[in-house]
């Protein structure tokens, strides 16, 4: 038996870069968080403490900066592309790079005038190997809530079992969304803005009997809708808003006022694929 | 010499309420965090442990639930109001009260359907004592830019002084700002809307020579156009924004590239005010 | 009518300075968080931009760093003292300063090998003025609970009173206080551990009828122990254990299972003071 | 082509449980934070909000409650092993149950008096199918630091790359590493007690060339000490200490001042184990 270095990848992390893009009076702002993670042959440093595969996380840091200045930004995952290509491209030690970039909005008050956006996140991870590439747009904290069409029953009953059924009750929840490429589409924003109009109507239009139920109907919705899609893996939290007894007010209490709970939560996760495509090249989903 | 109480108050904090009205098919949302502090004759309490005096911070939460299916919530002004007036008027030992609330806004996507807004907070803290009751509106976390017209010059320099003067920078801030009221508006609502128009408008179009200049620039808008508005409290923190040096990588920097600064940051307090107004009946700023 | 300028003050905020003084091989480590803010003349910059008189936030960020070398850091009060003794002595239009640090603790590994505490942050928070100075030092984020010898009963009952009578109930709070020194220590560190030994002493022997009696309790400890405090302000968060019913399930619970709730909790804030100190020199809880 | 359902499971999300042992005066506390997720034949309720296999999320809650009652809590992998197998055991549509624990440690006081500690939390995750089970012990949150025995230098210089080499700098990480168990151990305690000493002395110990060497001299001696560890995963973050540049103040810094960054900071992440256990029957690092 021997003890030995198993999988391991190293990078810079949480790089912020806001990149302002000038057309004469009117400005552009890009705001991201960049994180960079490289894998390949790095067993001497590990062993020995030989750095010379190393290439700094430091300038992991400045060829973002330098790069936001030489091509620009343009959406994340062309960015994350441009970063991660360079790695693998020019450091030879080095055979898989995977960047991921959460995006912040801003929305236009004047021709330089902004207000941050903080009804979700637009993220991007992007894994480059040397035979290949990936792309996988997500989301993340867009909380969506519908004050009735939501049921749960029929559900089976144990010792444990005290939670009345419901044929009315609230349903909300954090949108977390990840969904994998089948090919570049010819516009990643436009792309995106679909996923997100298609989660967002599913929620919307379900009438659910569970959470799982909605969980699967926008997923399928998307990829009904967005051909470049090959499968799209949700988080859904159940973000409990609790009814509240107002019988000892003698107060009735017919899906009025509800206590907004913290914890614990329910989590449905799950996956939406089309049956047909290849199976992503390395594990995606963090 | 003696030890003995002074200031002292207690209440329930952070009570979480969601309260749907439905109007037929159409459903409105509020969404509140409600803390409640009162504050009176409670000496028995602390010295000898007799709670004769004090009512529990359980049956204050119970209250919040309660009343918002007996009255309605209404603005957050209004909730408050009522709340803090009922502890005053129903428990004689209880001589202030006050109330401050969070509302957190939902954008309506359907009948009874909705995306939680995450720009900014809504605030409302309210104070009622037995003789007299003041109302202060607020706003946090609402976070604007601008990418140009911010200047900083002219500054003295000291010994510790290394920062170059600059005709051109991004002016960011996170805008936390509480108000008094002179008189109840007509309408809660209707005022805090103006004010925050007036506070995002003054930032946008005020060409800055400093910090202090916009905030003192929103704080005299909302008082010249809002007349219902005693005085306004600003805490702008300077969210900056560093020019990343590209010279060793041979690229110019024409304010393009940007690293966003976490910590520190700087932070510009100031009130301002007309000068003919009573002065607060409490200290209303935490 | 005019609108005027009011209260106001700036600086620089949450400048983070690790320290590390080497004796040999034995390092010693002070990790602080450094806000500074300054009032004085400084009505120009906001009402025209003249900076003539702002010295930039950037140079009191340098000065911490600078006097962290020049002189050494020391306890936190001793540092934020000479801070802020530095800006009022040499900037004539600055009238008053204060200094806030928060000091993270780290336990020894070896001789430069050290871990981080997480249990509490120690604080300080000095203001000086051009006549006179003033320290208060504090303790925030210390957990304490007690599993039993605590009570609560006695309580008027309103129309929305539910809570039970309770003999046995889990007490639990985070600590957060804040005392005003009468005189400066012969030493800072001395004196915080005298402090915080007598807070928790107070919170562990006393059999509770209510949180505000052990506040009061834990406050008078304090004064009564450590000569050199003239008074100290208590919040402390009633952080709610709730026993769980488990009758549905046909078991007992005497005490023993518990959940432990996030939000609403109760908030109990009090001053324990000595009845013949001069008051504040300026208001000096945040 | 079709639209199918993939990968998917579901339960309760941080349940707040707070387990108090009495034996006479002196009590005990457990304070652990329960996540459950099961995942089996549950396409029914994805497909048609049939949720006839769907036990609710709310009796996953009640079980953990009546669990520390029944069985009480032991050590968190004892009862999140006792937690999965009930699932997996009692609903017959459930093949594989995955249950993750935070414990939160307590430091006594007295016989029922407790100070939290806030340094790390212990983890346990836990993951039983229908054939076999496997347990995954962790730590989050410990912050390391030296101050000196730190080094970075003879990596590559690409275009991009400023970052002085350096023998001498602070090395600082919050340790968070997860560690499988090859067989159970005879005490939970014991061993998890063992691979933390193991890490602290390793990273006090290790003259360090680059992070990524400390991380396997931390995760080889988990491995050469605890024979009952398959492999270990660690993610150490490279918490950056920038040494201040004190000339313009014409002063020196030899290794004394230093910024404590947040963001960006390096991020190395390894495993190290022994070349001949068994694979991990799922994939268990989240």
């Amino acid at each position: 038996m021997a003890i030995v270095l198993g999988e391991n990848r190293y990078g810079k992390a949480e790089t912020r870069l806001v990149r302002v893009t000038r057309d004469g009076e009117t400005h552009t702002l890009a705001d991201f968080n960049v994180s960079i993670a490289l894998s390949g042959d790095l067993a001497a440093t590990h062993l020995t403490g030989d750095n010379s595969g190393v290439l700094p996380t430091d300038s992991m840091k400045n060829t973002v900066y330098a790069f936001a200045k030489e091509h620009g930004v343009g959406e994340p995952e062309e960015f994350a592309l441009r970063l991660a290509r360079h790695f693998v491209e020019t450091q030879t030690q080095i055979r898989a790079a995977r960047v991921g970039i959460e995006a912040f909005g801003w929305e236009r008050l004047g021709p330089h005038s902004f207000k941050r956006q903080g009804d979700h996140t637009r993220t991007a991870e992007v894994t480059v190997t040397v035979e290949q590439s990936q792309v996988v747009s997500g989301i993340s904290g867009m909380v969506l809530l519908n004050s009735t069409n939501s049921e749960f029953h029929g559900f089976p009953r144990d010792k444990y079992t005290t939670l009345p059924e419901t044929t009315d009750r609230i349903l909300a929840t954090a949108v977390d969304a990840r969904w994998r490429h089948l090919h570049d589409p010819a516009d990643w924003g436009k792309s995106y803005a679909g996923v997100v109009e298609a989660l967002t109507r599913a929620f919307v239009e379900t009438h659910s009997l569970s959470l799982q139920q909605t969980l699967f109907a926008m997923g399928s919705r998307v990829l009904s809708e967005q051909a470049e899609i090959a499968e799209i893996r949700l988080a859904l939290p159940n973000k409990h808003h609790y009814l509240v007894d107002l019988s000892p007010f003698e107060l009735t209490n017919d899906n009025e006022v509800f206590i907004a709970g913290d914890r614990p939560y329910g989590l449905i996760e799950g996956t939406v694929t089309r049956d047909d495509v290849p199976p992503a090249i390395t594990e995606w989903y963090p």
